[in-house]
C-alpha cells in the first residue's frame, strides 16, 4: 500500500496511491472511511491502521473517489526527524572518516521536512550546501527498548529521503555539532509517499540513486548499510520514545558532493532527483533563500 | 504576568497564575476569554496574545474563576527544543573546552519534555547522567533573519530548564554528536511557569541556581554568558525559522557533577531544584527506567 497526504486547494488529505497503466491517481482515505483522523501521523497512531487503511483504500477506490491535489511529505509533521550519519561503508570511507562502531545520531526539526516539487531553499548565510540521499524509516508503533528481533514489527514503511547538509554548518564550528548544517529550513525533503513495509520484501536489498540535473550523482545500495534498520531502531529505542509518524533518515550512500575534486555545491536553478527501488521518485528544484 | 499550563483530571488549561500572600492560584484563560486556544503553543501563535492573555486573566480573576490541577511543562510540545553549550565562561573552562567564537549548538526531541515535579528517569543504558540548570527563552513570534537589535521582541518569557545530560552517550560515541546523551525521555524539565518578558528588566542579570538533595551544586548569574539572548535569536534564525512556544536552552553555569572529583552522577531518589530570580522554582525528582 502506497499511502500519501494531498493539499487541495482547502484542506490536506490522507491518500492512498492507485498505480496503473494510467499512472498515479489518489483516493480519498476518508471517502472510504470517514473516521479515520486527517493526518498521516495520526492515522499511523491507531493500532489497526493497517488493515483500516486497507479497507478504506478499496471502499473508497470501489466509489471511484478520486481526488486531485498537490503532494505533500507524507509526514508533513513528524515529531522527530532522527538521521544517521556514516552508514554506508563507501561513504565513511569518502568523508575520511573512520566505520564507526555504534551508530552516529543526529538530528533536524520538523521545520526541514518538505514533500516532492517543493523547493529545498538555500540559506542566506550558506555557501556549501550539499545532497545525500537516504532511504527514510517511518515508525508506525510506538517503541522503547524494543529488541532487534522485533524491531520491524514498529516499521509503518519507507519512504525516499533527502538530508540537505550545509557544510560549511556542519563541519568546523566551535563544539562540532552538526545540528545547524543540517536543519535549516527545506533541508529534509521525503516523499512522494509512505510504501509500507509488506511492500518492500528486504529493506537492505534496495538501490539508491540520487541525479543532479539529470547526472547520476551518487549510486548505491542498503545492503551496504554498517547498522541495519532493525539494529537502528533497537539502539535508538534504548535513549528515546519512538513515536508513530516519527521519521529516521538512515544514512547515505557514496557520491555526495563535499566528497568530489572539486566540490559540488548545490545552487540555485538545481534539480535533483532521487529514486530508491520501490519507493518511486523525490523531485526538488532549489532555490536562493 | 506568568502563564502556565495545569492538568485537571478531565482537561488541559492554559492558565494565568495569581501569587499572593496565600500563595500561588491559578485561573483559567478560558474563563475570561471562551475563544483562546487550549494550548499555550498556540496561544502563543496569536498575534496579540499578550493582551488577549492579560485581558482574560484579568477577567478570570474578577469571577474569581479559580482552577485547582497539577502544573504540567508551560510548552508541553514545542516544536523545537534547541540547546546552546558552553555559554558560561565558567562552564566552559570547567568542562576543560574553548570559549567559543560561535554558538554552540544541539538539539534535543519534544519527548524530553516534562514540568514541574515530574521524574527524570534515568535510562537504563546510561550510568553518567548529569544536571545543567539552565535560563529558557520561549518564543513568542515567528522569527527568521532577525537583527539582534530587534530580537527581544520575539521572546514571549523566560522559564527556569533543566538540561539533563548522560555523558556517557554525550561523550566520546563515535561521530562525537550530543544528541542521544541529551535527548532521552524527560530529559528536559521545565516550568513551572513562562514568565513574559515584560516583568523581566534583563535577563542578562538574573541568578541561577540549581540544588541537588538540598545542597548548593550550581551558583552563577547570566551575566556571565558568552552569548546573549538577542544574539543568540539572531544566530538561530539565519538558519531556521524560530516558531512561538519553540524554547531554547541558554547552557548552564559552573558546578555540573562531571566536573567534580569525583564526579556526581544523578541516582534513583534524587531531587534537584533549580531557580532563577523572578522565575520560581524548578523542582524534579530522579527515578529509575
Amino acid at each position: 500500500m502506497k499511502l500519501a497526504t494531498l493539499t487541495t486547494e482547502t484542506e490536506s488529505l490522507v491518500v492512498g496511491v492507485v498505480s496503473d497503466e494510467s499512472g498515479d491517481r489518489f483516493v480519498s482515505l476518508a471517502a472510504g472511511d470517514s473516521s479515520l483522523p486527517k493526518s498521516l501521523r495520526e492515522v499511523l497512531s491507531l493500532a489497526d491502521w493497517q488493515s483500516r487503511c486497507e479497507r478504506a483504500l478499496f471502499e473508497a477506490r470501489q466509489q471511484g473517489a478520486y481526488v486531485a491535489g498537490r503532494l505533500a511529505a507524507p509526514i508533513p509533521d513528524p515529531a522527530k526527524v532522527i538521521c544517521i550519519g556514516l552508514n554506508y561503508r563507501d561513504h565513511a570511507y569518502e568523508a575520511g572518516m573512520e566505520i564507526p562502531s555504534e551508530p552516529v545520531c543526529f538530528g533536524k526539526f520538523g521545520n526541514t521536512i518538505i514533500g516532492p516539487d517543493e523547493p529545498i531553499r538555500l540559506p542566506r548565510v550558506a555557501s556549501q550546501v550539499d545532497f545525500e540521499a537516504e532511504l527514510v524509516i517511518i515508525m508506525g508503533r510506538r517503541a522503547y527498548e524494543v529488541p532487534r528481533d522485533e524491531a520491524f514489527q514498529y516499521v509503518a514503511g519507507y519512504c525516499n529521503g533527502h538530508d540537505v547538509s550545509a557544510r560549511d554548518w556542519q563541519i568546523g564550528k566551535p563544539g562540532k555539532q552538526w545540528l545547524l548544517g543540517k536543519t535549516p529550513d527545506t533541508f529534509a525533503p521525503i516523499g512522494p509517499w509512505l510504501v509500507t513495509s509488506d511492500e518492500i520484501a528486504n529493506p537492505h536489498a534496495l538501490s539508491i540513486q540520487l541525479s543532479l540535473n539529470g547526472e547520476i550523482m551518487q549510486q548505491g545500495n542498503t545492503s551496504e548499510f554498517i547498522f541495519g534498520v532493525d539494529e537502528l531502531i533497537a539502539y535508538l529505542s534504548q535513549i528515546m520514545t519512538l513515536e508513530p509518524g516519527d521519521v529516521i533518515f538512515t544514512g547515505t550512500p557514496p557520491g555526495v558532493g563535499m566528497g568530489r575534486k572539486p566540490p559540488v555545491w548545490l545552487q540555485p536553478g538545481d534539480v535533483v532527483e532521487i529514486e530508491i527501488s520501490g519507493l518511486g521518485k523525490l523531485t526538488n528544484p532549489v532555490q536562493s533563500a
